[in-house]
């Protein structure tokens, strides 16, 4: 079992090599190696497991494809430029976003072995001519560039898996918060370090309204969500492969309370509130509400609380003894 | 009022070409010049206003760019690779309707001059995890490679038009029938052919059962409903700037009973009945039921029935005295 996570030294991508290397094993076979693919060479502190960082720029189709040279059992691609630069810089988000995934599916088309294949789509899929609580099969109709990129992607994932050249699971995450480290280009960034940066004691600001409806998940449940992705059938998915993963609806304040509740009042008391329109325009486009009836189906998992995301966050991101 | 007609060439393009040069005029200006784009230069026989033939590779990001070295008001999108070919040869597909269609919009986007754009969809949009009947708001599962590339065309024209870049508008078209001339390599050829091919003495395959239901529209629809689409506000579209096209249900048998209600007896016994897997397989994928109301209250014309395309083939495409 080779595994290849692509935006590998990401967020997400970290913490998915991190549970893959302490399970040991995906889809009933032991993992042999677990490749970490990004724009530098990650690495994964504390692995048991062989893991490789390979510096690779998805934009770059030679090297993609000789990337290839040996074939994986299961891709998680997760490498992609964020909301707010794909916003800011469209080429760079075409570029990396449509290209990049285009050149990742091809070398997997023509490497042969038809893999499993794992891709990080998001819920800025969701937007605009769509109803206020989104359900399953409503018409996709992003208000972003990010969120018609990651579509695009999409649509090339069910295409090429009908056709039998992957096998392949896109799922549309929810915002995860908490995200540790530092702020991002995402317009999402505030959702994570409104909580992050003030319970370690820094002032942060909320660009938007408090009771501005996040639709969230935690990074534990959307680690646990990608390997069940990889885990079950694809046959499963029927004719779409593509999925609102689950998660839950929350106002800026009912989490900010979540947070008092399990770290006490002071973290919220460090919260500015300087409202940022840029920010607020490509928020309000996004969905707060949605029911993801197929993936609960499927055996995906829901959060049931944010305390629960505030307390993963200091268990597992600031106590650091894992 | 500078037009370009991508695909002007085709079958569609000719029409849409002959129409506007009769009317003379588009939103309320008057036409000074019609350009023809497609793989060989177009003529348009007998026209009354200054029409000109581009020879034009829309995969050939540089010359669509030099094409664009005037500006044109309206541009209308209908150069392709049709289903058939698109099924047969993936890449092929990718770089004209992808790729070409990218080329274009971002030439449209550099010009500077947002200017209107045509767009044409697919009904091919539609399948899969779709219900039964598609009304407006469903999500797009398309089953073949043609309608996976036609989908990703119509995000690139809806977030470039959010973006301010063009006034997009993207028209999902039924299948066009009674498409004159030779058959091509659409899928859907047969779905014309039966009736042309019969109706000039020649015999012809039904590929397809007898109760198979075809969504259609004439080309003498068609071409009205591209120029309402050009016409109107762009937003009254709303957020989405993709509408499927209204159209009519009619089975193989209820058209071949129209045929011969206007044509006598003779064209259907020209029919052959030999079932092609190939060709099932795809148009199985596809929907027959569709109800257009967003396209309905937008003011585009819905066909009344087969009898008439079967008197305007005979009028348009046989007698030829326009
Ligand atoms: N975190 C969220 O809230 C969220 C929500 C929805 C979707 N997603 C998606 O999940 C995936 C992972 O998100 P994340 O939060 O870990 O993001 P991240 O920014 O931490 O990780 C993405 C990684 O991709 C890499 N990358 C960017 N361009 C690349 C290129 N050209 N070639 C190779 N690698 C490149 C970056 O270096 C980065 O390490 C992304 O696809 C993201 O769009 C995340
Ligand atoms: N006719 C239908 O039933 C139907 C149904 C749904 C959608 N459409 C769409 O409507 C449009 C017009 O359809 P049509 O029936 O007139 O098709 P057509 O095949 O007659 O015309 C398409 C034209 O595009 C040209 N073309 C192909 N590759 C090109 C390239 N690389 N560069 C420049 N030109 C290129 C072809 O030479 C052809 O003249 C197409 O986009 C088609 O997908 C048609």
């Amino acid at each position: 079992m080779r595994i290849l996570i692509t935006g590998g030294g990401g967020f997400i991508g970290q913490k998915l090599a991190r549970a893959l290397d302490k399970q040991g094993q995906l889809r009933g076979k032991a993992i042999t190696e677990i490749v970490l693919a990004d724009l530098h060479a990650p690495t994964l502190e504390g692995a048991s497991l062989p893991v490789s960082g390979m510096a690779l720029d998805i934009r770059d189709a030679a090297a993609v494809s000789a990337a290839f040279a040996e074939a994986y059992d299961v891709v998680f691609h997760l490498a992609a430029v964020v909301s707010g630069q794909a916003e800011a810089d469209f080429d760079l988000g075409l570029q990396v976003n449509l290209f990049g995934t285009l050149n990742l599916f091809q070398a997997i088309r023509h490497a042969g072995n038809a893999p499993v294949v794992v891709y990080a789509s998001s819920v800025a899929a969701h937007g605009g001519e769509e109803p206020e609580v989104i359900v399953d099969g409503v018409e996709l109709n992003p208000q972003t560039s990010y969120g018609a990129q990651k579509v695009m992607g999409e649509l090339l994932l069910n295409d090429m898996s009908r056709r039998g050249w992957m096998d392949g699971r896109g799922l549309r995450l929810p915002t995860v918060s908490i995200r540790p480290g530092k702020a991002n280009a995402a317009a999402s960034s505030f959702m994570s370090s409104i909580f992050r940066d003030t319970m370690q004691g820094e002032v942060s600001n909320c660009p938007s309204s408090k009771d501005y409806p996040i639709f969230h998940t935690a990074p534990r449940t959307v680690v646990a969500n990608f390997i069940h992705a990889a885990e079950i059938d694809g046959a499963a998915f029927g004719p779409n492969r593509n999925i609102n993963l689950p998660g839950r609806t929350d106002t800026v304040a009912e989490m900010i309370a979540a947070m008092t509740l399990v770290a006490g009042p002071e973290p919220a008391g460090r919260i500015t509130w300087n409202a940022d329109p840029v920010i607020q325009k490509i928020i309000a486009g996004w969905r707060g509400h949605l029911k993801a009836d197929k993936a609960l189906r499927l055996g995906f998992q829901q959060d049931q609380s944010f305390a629960d995301s505030v307390r993963w966050f200091l268990e597992d991101d600031i106590v650091k003894d894992r």
